[in-house]
């Protein structure tokens, strides 16, 4: 887990103000949940391998002898944990709150979440995401909806150009069964496809032998990796997405897909920045519909993904509704933009020498800031080099030195190169 | 713990974004630090009474013979814990931190805490505190910096008229030397000086009595207490300070509430608003120095606080540097302000007629948003004025109907009441 110094914390307030900015002009509004939820909720199996990293809270009032457990259960001692994403929190709050939200409810959630993963280069336990959800609309518009606001908001960070893969699990599911894989295989399988990436088609095909799938299903699926026409899936639309498929998926998953390319185009015109990905699995078990994931030219990792999870609410509410996300990948997005963005208040440094009365300084601070400027005072040291690179990288665009006789009237003020 | 919905979320990120604003504008230097902190730092006695609340995190890879302990010690089986203030984390920060911050460092922070209280009214679980602290100032200047950046923010948030009260706990000290009160007796004698205004001052006599306090120093304190000019504290300076106190209080501690005074005029220019209060004690036992509160007319609860606490940060860093911070009441004032303060963005809602075309509906939307608006999409209900109602909450300022022939020409924009 990570401090943030100042100009490091100054840039992520200002892409998730931008962020922020962009999805409530898409019509999301952010919602707040408590960064700690019951450990029962946590723990109920929608949260795939994410439940075994997650912290868990000791219950409070703990005795001797509450600690003493033949079966090392931690549910005995844990009553509470930490959120590790924040779908699983969403359709919590959606079941609690359902009554005073809208009929198809469109959520910003901008927020830590925390995992016990083995600290690692680019990994860290608490970490930023930015979710957009639509919960209540089972219509391809809900994923265009998302694809929009996110390609736009992508825009608004700088980061031109991207686009995003998609596919859906019924598309999947009918893929294997078409080829052959048995029920009981394809999660397993889905779990290897997922590796295609890293691994290749090679890779996968011997990974596929090793599990031991049903051999002629590898055979017919590995004909269908090599087949040529597999690499090329643009322009999006029904065309492609047939020629990118074996025959056998059904006729409304396509519809699905084709309605939320068109629904991409109405909205950016254009061509849509779609890429319809076969093999795209991703890997959390609660998907059941459409998936994606957003990836962008500069990057050759995801920046974010997301898809529909039309089995969750209905876990907490008893009763199913559509929900479908889009996840920015936050800490990755702000590793990309370095870049220190300018701030678009004036900030002043005025150094002063030892011999500066208080109140004089204090009193040229006020007028500065009533005049709109954001002010810092520091002390003159032997290294004014030092002090004034700390203080650009502070976001500080100009400096002025102070002595005992300077006014408002006589203070010079210079811009930091 | 809350749940915070699209109304209220609205509303409390718009009061972060002025504090957050005016407290840049003053110089000082947003920061953040992991939730989470080692669970040995946060029980290292300077949290008070804060620390029994605190929430502990189970060590991970726990198994059944780890939970086996005769001492039913909580921190054989907890390494981390979700910090109960902002205090403790920010001395940890600066000793971890400090070669690369200024000198002078002034910092925001504006992040939740947690605290296992009982639930009751007006107390959460989790709660924002929304601070600034002065790090390696030893001098006036900084109270005075602490207490103008505040009131300014108070007033830009529409908190017109607020006061400071303000003491120090060398001259509460000196007072009970003065009264005799022996050494031993006195942080009792503060614990009941504290409830001053809750049961006045017949309340603290009996109570001091009760504590077998020294009968004499009771006299003195009840004698001291009803003098009538103790209740005339302003204009805060030094004459008035010396009238509110015994005699024998050291002369550097009143000059260095003087200087506060004179500082704080120097920047607002008129009166201070500050009052000095010989009988505020403040609860936390790391104050070393100048103690304050916040007051305004509309409420008799404080609306935060603060203080020095020189000997926190040596503690981590094994070196004495001065600090003082300064604690708004986050929660409290978000309640204070509770009508809705109107979004810059003009903000529409779409009423659309079930046999509006998806690309119609979402390249209009798109329209819209280019145009600067913020827009929600909604099916039409029976009830209407409900859905209006409710996205007026949600800060919706327009809607406009779709049907089928609709264009951004045609299209009839209406306010909300």
């Amino acid at each position: 887990m990570r401090d943030f110094l100042p100009a490091e914390k100054a840039r992520r307030e200002r892409v998730l103000a931008v962020i922020r900015e962009r999805y409530r002009a898409h019509g999301f509004d952010e919602i707040e949940t408590p960064v700690v939820e019951d450990y029962g909720r946590l723990h109920s199996g929608m949260g795939g391998d994410n439940e075994k990293l997650s912290f868990s809270i000791l219950k409070r009032g703990l005795e001797a002898n509450d600690f003493v457990t033949s079966e090392g259960d931690v549910a005995a001692l844990a009553d509470l944990g930490l959120r590790f994403d924040l779908t699983v929190p969403l359709a919590r709050f959606y079941a609690t709150n359902r009554g005073d939200l809208p009929t198809v409810f469109r959520s910003i959630q901008m927020a830590p979440v925390w995992r016990a993963e083995r600290p690692q280069k680019g990994r860290y336990r608490q970490f930023v995401q930015c979710d957009i959800d639509i919960i209540g609309d089972a219509s391809a518009r809900a994923e265009a909806e998302l694809i929009v606001a996110t390609l736009d908001t992508v825009d608004a960070l700088g980061l031109e150009g991207a686009s995003v893969r998609i596919n859906d699990r019924r598309a999947l599911d009918a893929m294997l069964d078409v080829f052959g894989f048995v029920a009981d295989e394809r999660p397993g399988v889905l779990i290897t496809i997922d590796k295609l990436d890293k691994i290749g088609a090679e890779g996968i095909v011997a990974e596929l032998r090793e599990r031991g799938a049903t051999f002629a299903a590898v055979d017919a699926f590995e004909a269908f990796m090599r087949r040529p026409q597999t690499l090329e899936y643009r322009p999006f639309g029904e065309g492609q997405i047939r020629k990118a498929l074996p025959a056998g998926v059904p006729d409304d998953v396509i519809a699905h897909l084709v309605g939320i390319g068109e629904a991409v185009v109405a909205a950016r015109g254009g061509e849509a920045p779609l890429v319809f990905d076969p093999f795209l699995v991703r890997g959390m078990g609660y998907y059941t519909g459409t998936i994606f994931e957003l990836a962008h030219p500069s990057v050759n990792y995801s920046l974010g993904g997301g898809g529909r999870y039309d089995g969750m609410i209905g876990r907490f509410l008893g009763q199913d509704v559509p929900a479908v996300g889009f996840s920015i990948g936050f800490e990755r997005i702000v590793d990309l933009l370095e870049e220190q963005t300018a701030d678009a208040t004036p900030a002043l440094v005025l150094v002063h020498d030892k011999n500066v009365a208080v109140n004089q300084l204090i009193a040229l601070k006020a007028e500065l800031i009533r005049e709109g400027m954001r002010v810092r005072v520091e002390q003159r040291t032997k290294n004014l080099n030092g002090l004034l690179t700390r203080a650009r990288a502070d976001g500080y665009s100009a400096f002025a030195t102070v002595n005992s006789d300077t006014t408002r009237e006589s203070l010079e003020i210079k811009q930091l190169g």
